[in-house]
């Protein structure tokens, strides 16, 4: 399976080695992690070189697979390593000019290897799927046991503080991003900054977060009411709507349709519920190693959906200086329709 | 203050105009933080160029002082900001390929800014030490909560979980690095990955880790022992031998020398108790919102150390199979002198 996926990368790539050097993909084309290291992968093997730090436990990882794991010494240098070549594709994205220019100077041919990097990671393995469920489901414990420890008068950051301990804990090596912990009005911003503002009866409250596991994202947002002080109808009544729209995607989006199409299933369900101005970002986006990567689901997303593929469902509406209202699963695409990775929390409203 | 090293680093890039995206880099200029926005430091304003979702923030942090806040339109490329300008400044090892390209198309001349910036972050500011203080306060507090809740039998991960959570509620917005939790055997591997190891009575403890406030790092390692099986003898031994070159350190490096002549000074106390072999790397590195940066102290370490620097005394020693013993506070120079930021946490071999 790796091994016809580092076919199809070379190939696609049109030169006579793809050459890496970005940690997260070493990771992606060898399964094995190291900050420092480099991958050459041309037609007939791929080769992971690293130094003495990482080369045993490579090796120990690695023993039976295709990737022969090359312990670097202090002479090698990209020039060396790269000698036998003449077409050498790279990422550009994350190549940076002096690496570029060093390159460029020893008379290599340098392409553009990000595209064929970025086609392949769109489409998820077996394997790959397993550590993203793993990372969802951790995130999923962890909120849950969240919600019997929530109490009056703690702050957003004390919040956040607690939910990524309950992750960590159960074996993720961390968060895939900066945890979003708004109460109240804070959630009114879709990308609010956690601070000291501290709970109150009543408050809404609304959590974006997720981990890592072998490098692996969850994301996942949900949004309750911590205690119900009736003054919510307005609240309700658009919490209701985030939901029909949230589960209207999993329900009619198929593989074929575009982002764009995908989008406009939620787009167009909250519209008829007269929220379209509410909505002010995308539905979702792809979820790998990156917590965003392809595909885009967006007004403008054109890549079309197909198996394998992973991305957040996430509609949400924001009410300035009031509150907002999202509700974001993990979801991936089989056998043409869309299935979550979320199955141990409520989206129905909680109120605690 | 701020200006002033905005007009040193204006001066000392030689371009018409200073142009920087990177996150960091940002913060530094500015004191605003944006995962996405520009500078543009030229010899009359330096002017900060965020989106919508910044701006108002922006305009608030930065009222009343001499960053302009311009309010970035979906039309803005990085070619029209730079109109006004021929030669331009960008930090060349921060700028991808693409990045570059662009704007070499563009007719502009363009010169590396990253010498004359990574010059002005190795001299920090009182406020930027304050924060660095604050990360290291914080670092200690929670390392010494931590020692009143260690138990047998907690896993690594359990270990270095617990004490990320009580840097994280006490403000920090999370670690500058992953953590290093070494029981037993895994102490003697210096980037040793924190895993599933079980804490056992007599174990040596070795936790190297830190956290972020506003962006910037500490960086502190504790070695102790959980329960004395009275096995330790040579242990101790070499504790006092690590412990006595850390202090020296302190003690006898004075500004004036080079990065590598502080080496030597905890490099010549370990050979001198026949543990030169076992001192693997290097006595430290400079620290800031990047946990790597100038000045190297090591035996290539040439930059001439000055106050306002701040940088790690961490000399180590480690005995494959079976520990790894390295004691480690964040530094700065002061009055010619180096000053500690840690002063909460014992140094003193501690037995559990």
């Amino acid at each position: 399976m790796r091994s016809e996926k580092l076919s199809e990368i070379y190939r696609a790539s049109g030169a006579d080695v793809v050459y890496v050097t970005t940690d997260y993909l070493l990771r992606y084309l060898t399964g094995f992690y190291a900050t420092d290291g480099a991958v050459l992968l041309d037609g007939e093997r791929c080769r992971l070189i690293v130094d003495a730090r990482y080369f045993e436990g490579a090796e120990k990882a690695l023993w039976g697979t295709d990737i022969t794991v090359v312990l670097r010494s202090a002479a090698d240098t990209p020039e060396s390593l790269l000698k036998d070549y003449k077409k050498v594709a790279i990422p550009f994205a994350l190549t940076s000019y002096p690496e570029y220019a060093a390159l460029k100077k020893q008379g290599y041919t340098l392409v553009d290897g990000m595209p064929a990097l970025r086609e392949a990671m769109m489409i998820k393995s077996r394997e790959e799927l397993a550590l993203i469920q793993s990372a969802c489901t951790i995130a999923e414990e962890a909120f849950r046991e969240l919600l019997g420890e929530i109490k009056e008068g703690m702050t957003e950051t004390e919040v956040a503080a607690l939910l990524e301990y309950n992750m960590r804990r159960r074996g993720a090596s961390g968060t895939s991003f900066d945890t979003i912990c708004a109460f109240g009005e804070g959630g009114s911003i879709p990308h609010y900054e956690t601070g000291d503002r501290k709970l109150r009866f009543g408050d809404p409250v609304l959590i974006d977060f997720g981990c890592k596991v072998s490098g692996y994202c969850s994301d996942i947002t949900r949004t309750f009411l911590f205690g119900d002080d009736k003054k919510h109808e307005e609240f309700k009544k658009s919490y209701a709507e985030v939901l029909r729209a949230h589960e209207l995607v999993k329900e009619k989006v198929v593989a074929g349709m575009t982002g764009r199409e995908a989008d406009a299933v939620a787009r167009e369900s909250l519209k008829r519920a007269g929220l379209a101005e509410a909505f002010t970002h995308s539905l979702g986006h792809g979820i790998g190693l990156n917590i965003h990567e392809l595909p885009v689901l967006s007004p403008r997303g054109e890549t079309v959906l197909r198996d394998g593929m992973v991305f957040s469902d996430e509609p949400g509406v924001y009410f300035p200086g009031k509150y907002g209202i999202r509700i974001e699963d993990s979801c991936f695409m089989e056998d043409g329709r869309v299935r979550s990775f979320m199955k141990l929390t409520e989206k129905n409203l909680v109120i605690l």
